[in-house]
């Protein structure tokens, strides 16, 4: 029998592969794979279902993520996912695979992250299932939420003259990885020599206890703003832009000077020897929103704070690039966390 | 910092002690925690959400288990989940970790088999997560479907008198499991020597591509009957049955001599020289409802064929107890499989 190797599809390629020919039935689904969540219609209102699947090993190093923090996360990157989509996250089932060495202690400090991500967030737990690992420790989670159906934000909305905006700041998640990676063998040794985090706290909670943009979702309806299409920044810029544009069928001007990089971030950055913009570019686990909209719309989005102006949409001949700090035009490329061709 | 082990509580011991404290504060959460779904009421629809977690090594083995199957099973059981709260599934997220050894021709084994149970029982698959483990296959499925507000049935509304039935045969699956241990080392030899399984086809095919009783919801509803509970039976009869009993707040009396067994599940018992009601009780991944009624629906279950009356209801106080066939008590213990006890 013939053997593909899955590095040579990647992860998208591979989804698309063995989804692609998938067709609903059911009058309940409008929309399945290939959105941030999957839109139902359970009677007239709209149901939004996202999942994840958190493994030890590839998502996260217990070496250096605490437990809380990573129940904390764990529902936090769904939640963002139902954002994404311009909805509500209402309840999650969570299930988990224990390795041996657990202890209830462990777990009781794991749904402590967990239970107060939900109640900050206002979500249930309604359900899951729990069962022994005979490997690493196992988390997967889904996510419903609610939307109205009129202000559905999918992928594919984008607009040749539309606005791109990114909300918060780029790359810092990353940088906090490579400083946990780089001080991993103090955590591993004694216990008396810890590793000297001060002024990098942001970095560190970036990666470690991300959130989800709530307010940005309120505060775009506050203001009276459906975007055109929207994303969350799991992968990274470069890679999740490229989702919105093949798409919405566009392309896209993305302006290196206009990315938003915080102190920290670029410092860090330059300690690492690493292009601080490739870093935002291709980073991953932001977890901000990128968001199109209209042209007409500038002004009212420029009331709205915490959100920048990074780009916009063209025809979708025009290609997808970014336009660097000297003029130059240069191809995006899907190089985010394609955990599946790093093999 | 103590440390309870995890086996100490078990499984379900588990669950209450981490999701006790959880209380559902969405208007939309109807049922959390504690049932085969969820339950949520999104604009006056009644939604069911099920999720289930299977892990290589744990729940399933690759060196018997064809991927086609493996996608089938993983599939139905979830629908089962939705069947045994009297609903209807309609979506699927699918959620998988990949191991390096796979192949993209594995996957599309694995998924031939998922979209087959989805065309068979209608259900569509809406969404999902692929990411690369380290270790073992790792697959999770989450249905959601839909019921009407007045028809579910949870596990807790069983009543003294009521009579308990079960559909189908109950510890094939289980013996099945039994003889493809027995049979792997053949597997894992030459290709030349082939185990022989004639004559047991029907004990493969209960472990291997089991089916959800959707056949027995709808001739329930034909019959016009509503039951008092009902839970699809995964641990096995024996705890599954408590489960209905402790939530109910009831005890049961089961007869011995009336629990389905089909003939090839008693030879196989012999030849192993097990009990066979042991198995009956215990072997789990059934996948068969069990459910109770009141006693004046006597006459109209005597219509529904697929049906059997094991046993009925009693006060709390009276016990669980199987009657045995020369008229003993003895009391129903949980012995299914407790993955987390076993360890």
């Amino acid at each position: 029998m013939k053997k593909t190797e899955i590095a040579k599809l990647g992860e998208f390629g591979l989804i698309d592969h063995l989804t692609g020919d998938i067709r609903l039935t059911q009058p309940s689904s409008l929309k399945g794979v290939g959105d941030d969540a999957a839109v139902l219609n359970y009677n007239g209102k709209h149901t939004l279902v996202t999942t994840d699947l958190l493994l030890e090993g590839i998502h996260f190093d217990l070496v250096y993520a605490p437990l809380k923090h990573l129940g904390y996360k764990a529902a936090v990157i769904n939640f963002s996912d139902i954002y994404a989509m311009n909805g509500t996250p209402q309840q999650i089932t969570v299930s988990l695979g224990i390795s041996k060495r657990f202890s209830v202690e462990d777990l009781e400090e794991f749904y402590s992250g967990l239970k107060l991500a939900c109640e900050i967030y206002g979500v249930d737990i309604v359900g899951g299932d729990t069962t022994s690992s005979l490997t690493g420790f196992t988390i997967s989670i889904t996510c419903i939420g609610s939307a109205e159906e009129d202000k559905i934000v999918y992928r594919n909305g984008a607009k040749d003259t539309d606005l791109l905006y990114v909300s918060g700041d780029l790359g810092a998640s990353y940088m906090g990885l490579q400083l946990l990676e780089r001080e991993k063998v103090v955590f591993d040794g004694s216990d008396e020599v810890q590793p000297d985090f001060s002024g990098k706290e942001y970095l560190l909670e970036r990666q470690l206890k991300p959130e989800a943009r709530k307010d940005i979702v309120a505060l775009l309806a506050e203001h009276g703003i459906v975007p055109t299409a929207m994303i969350d920044l799991s992968d990274g810029l470069s890679s999740d832009l490229l989702h919105i544009c093949k798409q919405s069928n566009v392309g896209c001007r993305l302006f290196e000077e206009r990315i938003p990089i915080d102190y920290q971030t670029a410092m860090m950055a330059e300690t690492f020897n690493m292009n601080v913009t490739t870093v935002a570019l291709n980073g991953g686990e932001d977890y901000e929103l990128l968001f199109t909209v209209p042209l007409t719309l500038h002004e009212k989005m420029s009331a709205v704070p915490g959100v920048h102006l990074i780009g916009h949409i063209t025809e979708s001949g025009q290609g997808c690039y970014l336009v660097t700090r000297d003029g130059q035009e240069m191809q995006l490329r899907a190089q985010g966390w394609n955990h599946l061709a790093e093999e």
